[in-house]
């Protein structure tokens, strides 16, 4: 259940001007505010140490799809945010991406991950002291941005990664658990891809000038929209390929993480309990088998299905929005999101 | 270098009735604070995830002395600082002891510290992937905690913590190197342990109302008390015993850290150098040697009296404060810090 969560960036395609005009991509409703963050985004990864600027540079610099600035940018514009509060809107959405990225750090410690995003990870280029410590750098520099909000922006933000810790225990609690029920792999996913998306999205509407009840839809629409992400991510981890998810197929699995193909896949299959909590990570063997239960395809309708009532719900919250390119783009979004391949 | 800064705990002693009254030691003077203190960054550890808060009450219930909130509430009352905002003044303290709480979690996971606080280690009791985790749990704590700030002092705050990250990766840029200069010692540790003692000082001075001199001298209060501390520190982790000092005997020369003996010994003697750069971390046989060679009292009575210049200019930084019983808490604590033995 890693939180990469597929592409964002606007493909340069070509047009048969016969067809139809193809919808836009979400991103070119935003692409100065994307710009402008992601300048921002490298220039805060520049310590007074070399090392460290070194490992963030490797882990962000042109990796990374950007798709919780992408997210927080819209639900800015979307909710009525003007130039006026634009720069706020764009530190939102570039602490979001540091404290996105400093988890990707720790938890490729935790996990041992060699493989990040189609190379090798900064744990096995730089080790994890390293590695560890170039995370908290990243939370720090975070919260520097939020130093400027007020109080209840930087305590959400704070919640947020609490959440996303506390996420991270529950999963690591449940691995090689087969009896993981839906309602605790929604409580992970909630915690640890969720939150952040929650967040920020609240911290948009509220910059943005949004009324509470506005500010409470926005924070539902990222709950939604990172619980069908973290589905359809979970989907990909057992589909591959390798070369587009950008790590081994089945990483899930091998971990024993209870992503939700394989807590779907333990309520009704007794020998994939078996092999699923057989003493730790599975052999080569095991692996396939267990690849080839969560491959079986009523289960990967299931997964879409169930990403797909969360993509329902986030629409309902967009639809409720006022027509705008920008709501149009996080309609897109979400379509996108819930219905990519790989 | 651990910060582990020797004993602040009031002892509880008995006085003869002829000789004459002992100074009050510092903490007698915020008792009420301290104790306001320790409730809240207890209460601060209960996560919803269990392992978490084990993980915390473990390393900080009855463990630790609590010297950065005395120093912190001290410089707050010695700068005029009333009850109005005292419970700002008790946030910081507690968000110093957070955050310093994040780094000892940390580091021992860089270190591979299995002793800490006489006992064993988080690290070695629950793991590394927990210890990380709780650490940025303490971590986004003190964050939340801040959130109600100002925008200057979360700054401070992240900042400071920022510079942690840096001093750390300097230490490990430097590890069994003997080429290590006093002035690259003196930038890892004003980085490593100082600028937290600084930054709250500074919030501590803001909050008590003082004006932006005086907010200066308590900084620079903090940046001295810090290095002085450290110093000492460093020269109780050669001279031992293990049961006053919480850890093994050596630990810094074992890692091959820096630490003020090794770089004043590896300055003058070539033997020395050899050893402790030697093919990393050295056998008993070695550890004998390094150890025999920065205990040489005329190198002890140097790293002494290079805390003692720290120290004096602390007091002086005091000197100029209004006369109160926290000013005269705060010039105790420097004399016990800079005197104790282990």
């Amino acid at each position: 259940m890693s939180s990469n969560l597929g592409t964002t960036g606007a493909p340069a395609r070509r047009r048969n001007p016969a067809t139809p005009k193809p919808a836009r991509h979400p991103a070119e409703a935003v692409r100065a505010e994307l710009a402008a963050c992601e300048a921002k985004l490298l220039s805060l990864l520049d310590s007074r140490e070399a090392l460290i600027a070194e490992v963030c540079h490797y882990l962000i610099d042109g990796a990374g799809k950007r798709l919780r600035p992408l997210f927080v940018l819209l639900v800015y514009r979307a909710c009525g945010g003007t130039d006026r509060t634009l720069e706020d809107a764009i530190d939102t959405a570039v602490a979001i991406e540091l404290i996105h990225s400093a988890t990707l750090l720790h938890d490729d410690i935790i996990d041992g991950g060699t493989l990040r995003r189609g190379r090798p990870s900064a744990l096995s280029r730089y080790g994890a002291s390293l590695t560890l410590i170039a995370g908290d750098y990243l939370f720090c520099r975070a919260f520097e941005l939020c130093g400027r909000f007020e109080e209840s922006l930087v305590r959400t933000a704070a919640q947020a990664c609490i959440q996303l810790t506390e996420g991270e225990v529950m999963e690591g609690r449940l691995r090689h658990n087969s009896a993981a029920t839906v309602s605790e792999y929604l409580a992970i996913i909630r915690r640890k891809t969720a939150s952040l998306f929650a967040a920020g999205a609240r911290v948009a509407a509220h910059l943005a000038g949004a009324d509470q009840s506005a500010i409470a839809a926005a924070e539902k629409l990222g709950d939604t929209v990172g619980i069908a992400f973290q589905m359809i991510d979970d989907l990909l981890d057992i589909l591959g390929p390798e070369e587009k998810i950008g790590k081994p197929v089945g990483s899930d699995i091998r971990l024993g993480i209870p992503s939700l193909p394989v807590v779907l896949a333990a309520e009704k299959d007794a020998h994939f309990r078996h092999l699923f909590t057989n003493g730790g990570n599975p052999g080569e063997a095991d692996l396939e088998k267990l690849l080839a239960a969560v491959r079986q395809p009523d289960l990967i309708a299931q997964v879409r299905a169930m990403a797909e009532r969360e993509a329902t719900r986030a629409r309902q919250v967009t639809a409720g929005l006022a027509p705008s390119v920008y709501r149009d783009g996080l309609a897109r979004l979400i379509d996108i999101q819930t219905n990519r391949k790989a």
